[in-house]
């Protein structure tokens, strides 16, 4: 359960909260957060909730274990940005965040970074632990490429996200990272999201390929009980019977979160069909449905990609999505981030050369 | 199997093949189309193909069983336009199918009718014959709603859509309808679709909440087989484990089948979704993606309809739904139909009595 | 909602209940079965059913629309048997249908029946008219494979089940079948369920493909709402993510529908698998859950099958079949059928002949 | 890709095929495992295969990326056994994992163990750390509950599973478990699936709730590859769109698994129907469909249990499991472990007392 102190409860009262919960046998855990004060206890509260919400200082009750919490239009019923270095999610300009599925070597996700960032994305992605259906395929450069990716950021002035697969990595991927990203196969990777919560760094975390939209808010109330309000949601798809698309990727989510949640909410429409032609439509879709931003996948020659070469944009694509997106945007009363114009020249003069010659 | 005939193929180059055919075993049934002229085979045809492709005459042969023909780019290359009455679905405007679930009575349909014609819808959509889960659901009020449909479109200058259940119903409705639909659970009802395709009429077909992608172009094949061009496909929502939707509205549908087939789609965001909140973003998005139209569900009255009420759209929600599609559509290079501005003064003036004053 | 009364109900405690319900507004039904005699209304009557349950003769009221009542273990507390010619579905011992998936050809049904008759098998089916997904694949015999059938039926002891598809066709295939089959795709075909229900026919009614077990229930009430009470349930899989089988045969139907109502149910492990090497332990693993009986399709040459050739067992396989469930069926309490001495030996000795060479 | 070593490789046969590798620039690494000894190469290999085929001392290769190598029946044509302590997983008697949900206290897991000891269990569960959706529910005891749980084991003669969620406490947990669990959410939780493989112990690992079977197959070559052949798969239930179950036991896993690996499969009704009617239904089907064990919950009192209490058996539900499968397993060729009746005895006292007078 949780309990919302009033702003203006004095110690005393949050200490009476904090004594009643603790005599009703609660493990009682407080929790700062940017909207509001919190007194959180472990287990179902319902017999006691009214007793809570009668005491002094005290603003909202949510005593069901299983229902959204910190997270939810009740807790904060404003709408929270969060911050991925320079780029706030959830603001009036949409986050796009790009790059390739793996960091593969230098020149690829320098060249990647420097044309993303021209074209307009605002975040750069790249994979450096690659969490793998098959222990025998590509597993990352781990470390190493942790290090390219954060070196072509800089250079292309954009902050850098990548997923964190074991807890144990948490603090030594730190310093590399401006966002850890939650994969798919990791949101309900419960040791994860409380070591990533506790860093206090903003979180993207993937829905699940089999995961509702309420397991999706309660996943992310790991992330929020740790005091860390900087989570974005990411909707990349879930299993269906369909084939036709790798997964099928469900705008749906994107008006039922915003219904029920004051978290950003992103859409990766490249592991969300898995089909490069589908990318760039369901990205126009994604942010006419009111997505906070996007995260695509760009290589600068997909068919020798290491992973996921078949939902990979090229450049030349990532241009025409973000051509495409812009007018899509202004619709419905969004923007795109302004293109960096010196970068664009540099990249534009680069692109004669292509991928295999840079390499 | 499907041959496809050279525009100007002979009388007795088309008789060669067809006598081809009929020696190796096939049961043959030409198929004239406006994009074509064809024979089809029943079976696999993979062994015969390259034979059949050696012959005078023929352009294109699809040999499989299991593979799309009729409707496929290969057979038409172009992009097929359907005309229900005055609404051209397919072309650069995009076709708004709006109305209630159910026809409940006169009043109820000629109110819905008068407004969404006023506010840029151009098919009116009613049930007559309703598929209900329980036997002890309103099932539709049958021939006379399909009078006071056909009546209340006529009134609007809006022609008309509704759904056929039972292949003995198709000669007795066609008068009264510019459109069958057929909807998700006869997606694979085939002696329907069968009886349907023989009227030559338009058919909206919707994709059943199983189908994949495939199976629902093969579905489409029973209609082009009878020589009927007119067949719309319609995205309605798919069955998953998500229950936060009373279906997943599949998006990923539209690019995927542009790209595979010459059929106008479009996308049902009423039933797609359950869910009167999500309907709006989900048909801006439809938009987005490329879809040809929409059909939504909107009544004057929904917490009172006798179906569906939780997914229709109030009229003014209606009027919001047109307001917010029209700038994404001409940032996709759609445009909307100009709505008829004589109804319009009307349908406003009217929309202070309501629904229940006017019943 | 629908009443069931009291046996001791006299005609005019019965009139009254029938003229509240009609002031009420309900259109009335009445509906005589073997365990009771119900009146129906349409629509939802939670307000009414209060005044209802008062009033003399009511046994019992389920108000709900939503909610399976005929088919209920509230409606009957025991359990329902319904024959099929000679075989008693839901009684000790346990039903076996077998039989090609398409009836091909004379010698291949009569080989068929004997065969499976002689090894234990209680029903023969074979498809006559074969809902395709592509209208390029084999569509069935019709009306002449009806005919194969029944003189391949009697000539082996055994009734036979045959799938019906168009509301159109149920008058004529009465006379050559002892039960119809409502196959998955026709679940929720509601016209052809009120026609097939309208005959008093058996009705075997196949679980559609995206079908809870809840509309499962429900599609049945469309059947025993017609007065028709031999309604037997199929289980044949579900359309999951899974790919490995051609459906999810989902055996936890079993044990749920059990729990809910008194219709038999039986398990097609051929169609819930669509993989021969899965069939035989499904098969066991149905009759261990408390199946009443098994649909399994058998050919004499699968490999060259005209349709479902993959998941046809040989007639070997079949023998190896009964062989396997006996002991199971012994297990939870349950018999095999004694199968037929006489045709055992006479298809044994064919066995050595193969289906080639008879044909 | 993988190369298995002829058992009669030389040293240097092996050393050419590593160098071999290496030199098309393949990562090597030997894996030794009771059925073979082989050298895995990340990445694929199919245009090297051919080489690698003819080198001496080369006894197959599978070069794919994407397909089970060690768990094969192409690596090990035999069945693969494993032993929890004195129960082994895989040979002619099953194995019956059996316990609470979570433990919640010496008495309970103590009542447990004995009773399902003296029924015929062969090994004792119980979990310590619980991976729960919500952060506000009951999380498990930890450390301490694993102290209770390896006592109560010791205690009924039983050896002890326990599921582990972070790789940083595998090392820990060692000691205290005969088994490790690997949790349906954590089946592509890689680190931890290498760091439990790194220990040689065995590993119960469960199919994800999304898991396609080869995806399954390739979770345990992750297990494999560390050279620990103690790997148990346990289905457990998928995500569908069925909301009668909790999930849907998927029991056709059981053949096709079969059909692919040497590894035991084990089946867990109570998770994979979340209903308690049908766990015992389920588990019958279960052995009958060939698995080689089963895994159940058990709760002296369910209504109070702290989780999963809903599928839990009581302990007399427990006896009728077993008494019920006993019949199955011998028909199907299986049997049970002979039941300890010293304990039985002490069992039966015991169960007047219940477990809210016994804690």
């Amino acid at each position: 359960m949780i309990v919302k102190m009033s702003p203006t409860a004095s110690p005393s009262e949050r200490g009476a909260v904090s004594e009643a919960l603790a005599q009703a046998g609660f493990e009682v855990q407080p929790v700062a957060l940017p909207f509001g004060s919190f007194l959180a206890g472990l287990g179902p509260g319902e017999a006691f909730a009214g007793k809570l919400r009668a005491m002094a200082g005290v603003e909202w009750v949510q005593p069901g274990e299983s229902t959204p919490a910190l997270g939810s239009l009740e807790a904060n019923p404003g709408r929270s940005t969060v911050a991925i270095g320079s780029c706030l999610v959830g603001g009036p300009s949409l986050a796009v965040m790009a790059g390739p599925c793996s960091v593969e070597g230098p020149t690829q996700v320098q060249t990647c970074a420097r044309f993303v960032s021209a074209y307009g994305a605002t975040v750069l992605r790249g994979g450096a632990y690659k969490p793998r259906t098959s222990p025998y395929s590509f597993q990352g450069f781990g470390r190493e490429a942790l290090e390219m990716l954060q070196e072509a950021g800089r250079a292309a002035g954009l902050p850098v996200v990548s997923e964190v697969m074991d807890p144990g990595d948490v603090e030594a991927m730190a310093p590399f990272v401006d966002c850890f990203q939650l994969g798919a196969r990791s949101m309900q990777n419960f040791p994860l999201l409380k070591a990533v919560g506790r860093t206090g760094k903003a979180a993207l975390l993937k829905r699940g390929p089999s995961a509702g939209l309420a397991e999706f808010l309660l996943a992310a109330e790991y992330l929020l009980l740790q005091g860390n309000p900087n989570v974005i949601l990411c909707e990349r798809g879930i299993k269906t019977f369909e084939t036709a698309t790798r997964n099928t990727l469900d705008l749906n989510a994107v008006p039922i979160l915003k219904a029920r949640t004051h978290l950003p909410v992103v859409v990766d429409p490249s592991h969300g069909t898995g089909r490069r032609a589908a990318v760039i439509p369901m990205a126009r879709a994604a942010v006419a449905a009111g997505a906070d931003g996007l995260m695509v996948e760009v290589h600068p020659d997909p068919d020798r990609a290491l992973s996921d070469g078949d939902q990979s944009l090229t450049l030349a694509e990532f241009r025409q999505l973000m051509d495409e997106i812009g007018p899509v945007a202004e619709a419905v009363g969004r923007s795109l981030a302004a293109p960096r114009q010196g970068l664009r020249q540099t990249g534009s003069g680069r692109r004669g050369l292509g991928w295999g010659a840079a390499g």
